[in-house]
């Protein structure tokens, strides 16, 4: 309404590493189009890092550079602040200091968001600005508006998601160059997909922050790490991923949120999910979700998780939004989503959760084995689906694979355990859940 | 910003067919997710339709009903009006005089804008008032807002879509129940995802009218019906189905936007595309869009494109949309993109178009004639990529299967005419367009 004396919109980027060099990128080439479509010029004002050595495929020389970010928060001139320095600590307290400055932030720090989520989404709703995150989840992936505007009409009943790159690539890699877990990782490390330290990505830390804070939006409750249960994919085996294949599924690390009368399900883990799936066709380091919404039924969002360009054009569009509600005389526009857990929403222990379970035994090879593994779970009343003994020797032992139907996950481990005490069985039993229902 | 007097937002609903039904569903059963995620109760005060008589699945006593909906729009209480009465005139003519009425409007009507969308969209910015139209295109598929706001950052290169559910619900059953056209469509028909007049949609007219709105947001132009080549599926036949599975392709009818150095394809037509591409995928009544940004790379999304509850779910993410700017007191947050076309935006005639074909001869059974064939093809300078020549007769020929690499439409078109003009060809060569660059 306002457009008030059609001042352009000032932004600083606080971070150049490979998002932020992106971003700068992003509004180099694109800004014309990008005014275009605000109805204003958006423009860098600022940059801002602890490093100007450091060669960057970028122009500096037109920006303000600074090393201290509250040089940019005295600037009565700057909108918004764009956070990619990464960690909790100081990133957190730079945008608490934004807010208080009355500066929007935008940022791509799914940690952050997942860890002080409720200190930084309060401060956000006390200083009467905004916060977009687009880029911290699924990177290039518009995934947050989609859920916050998009699906707006719909009550989310399940996501499920493919929301680490690293971790994709490995087991991509794995079944198609028929690659060991630890073979796999390094490929991955090679071509800049995976760090040198790759834990938060392989032992699916990286997903679980993303998938608490898809499930605060989704589910309209506050959710953090310690919510989500997560397995990562260290110990996939490459006999499982082609024990999957034979029997229809890829395994895959998902990230699946469910709601279901008010009872809610976090996890992240290695599963089996159906080969002609869509989800089981992302490749490599791409990302995709799943939603379910009660009146859309079933959709899904594919893109580059991660990389430069792909988290930029993020990164830019939240700063794009913040920019039209600006022009707009507007602020805040999308409210923010109760982030105080609901009372009435609760998180299932996994032991209460119910999966389809993929076993795969490690026995001795003699008659009666079948029947003393089939006994135990008929015991637990677990119903066995199908079955495969193949000859495939490992260390002595005979794999047995079995799928079973439906069951109670505290019934199958107590099932598993009582399996792996038997004399016929050499290295615990390997347990990958099933999800069927993806489309 | 302004909240004035906390009022809640009233919405009129004017057509109650499937669609309008399935909007009133939604606001009865999420309303209180609705209130809470725009910060106000958002209420349907009027519904308007010329039958009353018909059974609807919904109670409609709770709200105003009229046949004339004049009534409506006189009512200075109603915030947004939602036409679902199909058709361009008299859905135009309402959309026209809610205008003026100062009325925020929101629509499912493909065929109105891409028909009449110059007017529409020209007496949208006079008014001041905003237009939503996120049901026009694919359904439940967020696809509008996600190139008019999360792909803001990026200059949109290419969009491959399949974005109409009858003809791709019609190929799945070709190929999956090798069923021929005919009775494929007779089966779409009894399952209700044909019309009994199918026409528009097995013609790909449909597809057109969507390709048309896409277009106009992605690149920035004003395209309109009559700019987008169409060939429907109604030629496609169960043999090709099958040799292009031979060949590791499966053929859909794709909608493909191109944008480069201000040179515009649009098109709509039967394409072989890769079997292991997502969009290979995409079965049934489901739809889906790759979008290819500068920034971003390459995106899909997927959902139902059609049906009471996905469509129902679009409009009423427009009308929260409306209903949030309302509340904070903008309008009007995201400009109307450039609606008359740029001068410098050309369409490409099909003749100038760059492919790579699929070519179905029909050929006497004797030697010579593979050469014949490609000495033809190679005077034209277009090289054969792949050839299969199998036993299958078809009324006394031989299917003679090639691909080509790239060529110049143009060119294409000349070979087939002389090789048609060949003693050795019996019916007209078949040729369809091959995409294998998807993802």
């Amino acid at each position: 309404m306002c457009q008030c004396a059609k001042k352009p919109v000032k932004v600083a980027v606080v971070g150049i590493g490979t998002i932020g060099t992106g971003v700068l990128k992003v509004f180099e080439e694109n800004s014309a189009l990008i005014e275009a479509r605000v109805g204003l010029p958006v423009e860098v004002k600022w940059i801002c890092d602890v490093d100007w050595k450091r060669e960057r495929p970028v122009d500096l020389s037109r920006y303000r550079k600074t090393s201290d970010y509250r040089e940019i928060l005295k600037d009565p001139e700057v909108d918004i602040v764009v956070e990619l320095i990464g960690g909790t600590k100081v990133a957190g307290d730079l945008i608490l200091e934004a807010f208080k400055a009355k500066k929007h932030v935008v940022t791509a720090n799914k940690a952050l968001l997942a860890e002080r989520g409720d200190e930084i989404f309060a401060a956000c709703e006390e200083a009467g600005v905004d916060l977009g995150f687009e880029a911290s989840v699924a990177g290039g992936i518009p995934i947050i508006k989609a859920i916050k505007e998009s699906l707006a009409a719909n009550r989310i009943e399940r996501i499920y998601g493919i929301i680490n790159g690293t971790a994709n690539y490995v087991l991509t890699k794995m079944e198609e160059e028929r690659l060991s877990f630890e073979d796999a990782l390094k490929r991955a490390q090679e071509k800049g997909y995976a760090e040198a330290d790759p834990t938060l990505d392989v032992e699916g830390i990286d997903a679980a922050h993303k998938a608490a804070i898809l499930a605060s939006l989704a589910f309209g409750g506050r959710f953090s790490l310690s919510d989500v249960y997560v397995e990562g994919v260290t110990k996939v085996k490459h006999l499982d991923v082609l024990f999957a294949k034979d029997l229809g599924y890829r395994i895959k690390l998902l990230a699946i949120m469910k709601c279901l009368n008010s009872e809610v399900e976090l996890r992240v883990h290695p599963t089996l999910i159906p080969l002609d799936s869509s989800l089981a066709g992302v490749r490599r380091a791409f990302n995709a979700l799943s939603v379910v919404g009660n009146a859309v039924g079933h959709t899904m969002f594919y893109g580059m998780g991660a990389g430069m360009m792909p988290t930029a054009s993020a990164v830019v569009a939240d700063v794009v939004d913040i920019a039209r509600d600006i022009v707009a005389g507007a602020s805040k526009r999308v409210p923010v989503l109760s982030f105080r857990r609901q009372q009435n929403l609760r998180v299932k222990s996994m032991d209460e959760i119910v999966s389809k379970y993929y076993l795969r035994f490690s026995a001795v090879d003699r008659p009666g084995v079948l029947s003393r593994i089939s006994g135990i779970l008929g015991s637990y009343g677990i119903s066995i689906e199908s079955v495969i003994q193949k000859g495939r020797k490992e260390s002595g032992y005979v794999p047995i694979v079995m799928t079973t139907h439906e069951a109670l996950e505290s019934k199958m481990k107590a099932a598993v355990k009582d399996i792996d005490a038997l004399d016929i069985i050499g290295n615990p039993t390997t347990v990958i859940r099933i999800e069927n229902n993806l489309d």
